[in-house]
């Protein structure tokens, strides 16, 4: 899965970008933060910012513009509706279009929250010789909808999302030490050992299609994914709503280890 | 200076203050999370909590109520409105009351503010055996207006207010270590060594009365500090606004190891 953008500087990425690179961005620019997004009108956003504050771990904020601001601050000279590859325009709910600039759809009363992304902490497990099944197997990291609430706010509400990565036993707490140093990326599980125990089937993922292989010396661990923020969004069926498309992240200037805590 | 509070559960300090023990609240329900509040009218929350966000380490969100809600979900049973043993009560910018209890002034449109204090950092540096100044001078510790801007949001804006503790060159390290641990209460300092350096000048504390001594084998080191907020949503001389008074802090059912991050 090699790709333009692989050896690329964060600046040059986002420039091939804006240019109609409309490329995944996994494993992009090693060694940098990228970033989910979501943009909601005015009027939803103090909702949806107390939603991410009071569930944290899966909606780890990076940054919120202000209202109409479309250059983000981690990204000087960035903008933020031609700067990602696809993007996911929603109406009522409904998927509506998938863009590759925000041109058409764009409006001033927009604000964009920049999410954590699970990315950085995977990179930080390999360094720490955590291997990551879904990256061996060249797919999609398995999802599953739990049954753990998020905490509501206003009108948001739903259950946290959660990605599986089988880890083996002599290495499940080396897993949750290092993804706890990143709290700003999801941080530590949400949970390690019994899929059923927060209502998850692991042969049946909800997102990010095939189930990943578990081997007998393997514990499956949780952590707290950033589809959760975009799928209570759309399920309140707003009347609008962008996000980026999934695998096509906002890559910034900062590099991971600027995240960690400690 | 003992008080009442100092050997109680939190919930029965929280009924004493109810019933009218109007005390400081250092020193007390030894091992639990104090919170600094600030109420305001739903009008400002959103920039407000936007302001929070963008400036954790002086800023850092314990909790953030529903609008009209009064019962903190970290203390069970609790009534914002009731269990601080003193609040300020301002008009306009202009303190305008200090009543022990919200009765007169409580309106269904204020959104509460719950933000972590230095006190849980304290304990956690005295555990660790580095010393604390302004607890051996049983004084205030002292609080400056450093040259350090906030990241703005909407009308609230100014600097970052630091409170200063000197360190022994030995602990300094220690001090960052066991402070890092606690992002949830102001984290890791914001200056280690030269006070010049921020804009403050240690022998004239703007908000704590007294300075501490700074030995010739100490280095002044300094956190963000709760105080900031306050200082900047009263600066904007907002038509009403409501925050506990120094020093009389609302006491929660949290333990201060349950925000230790690692």
């Amino acid at each position: 899965m090699q790709s333009v953008l692989d050896s690329c500087t964060p600046q040059n990425a986002r420039q091939l970008i804006r240019d109609g690179a409309a490329v995944p961005t996994a494993g992009a620019c090693a060694g940098y933060v990228q970033a989910n997004l979501v943009m909601l009108p005015e009027e939803y956003a103090y909702e949806f910012l107390l939603f991410c504050v009071r569930n944290p771990k899966p909606c780890p904020l990076l940054e919120v513009t202000d209202k109409g601001a479309f250059e983000s601050t981690l990204a000087p000279g960035s903008d933020l509706r031609t700067d990602l590859p696809k993007y996911r325009v929603y109406r009522h709910g409904e998927l509506v279009a998938q863009p590759h600039s925000l041109e058409q759809f764009w409006s001033e009363d927009l604000v964009s929250f920049l999410i954590g992304c699970s990315y950085t902490f995977e990179s930080a497990l390999l360094q720490a010789g955590v291997p990551v099944r879904h990256i061996e197997q060249c797919t999609v990291v398995p999802m599953y909808t739990t049954s753990i609430e998020c905490t509501p706010a206003g009108r948001f509400r739903g259950r946290v999302v959660a990605s599986m990565r089988p880890i083996p036993y002599q290495l499940v707490a080396k897993a949750v030490q290092v993804t706890s140093r990143y709290p700003g990326v999801h941080g530590a599980p949400v949970h390690i050992g019994e899929p059923l125990h927060i209502g998850v089937d692991v042969t049946k993922p909800e997102f990010g299609g095939q189930p990943v292989v578990i081997h007998s010396n393997e514990v499956p661990v949780f952590w707290a994914c950033g589809v959760t923020p975009q799928a209570v969004a759309t399920s309140q069926r707003l009347p609008f709503m962008i996000t980026h498309a999934p695998g096509h992240m906002f890559i910034t200037d900062v590099r991971n280890e600027h995240l960690a805590a400690l």
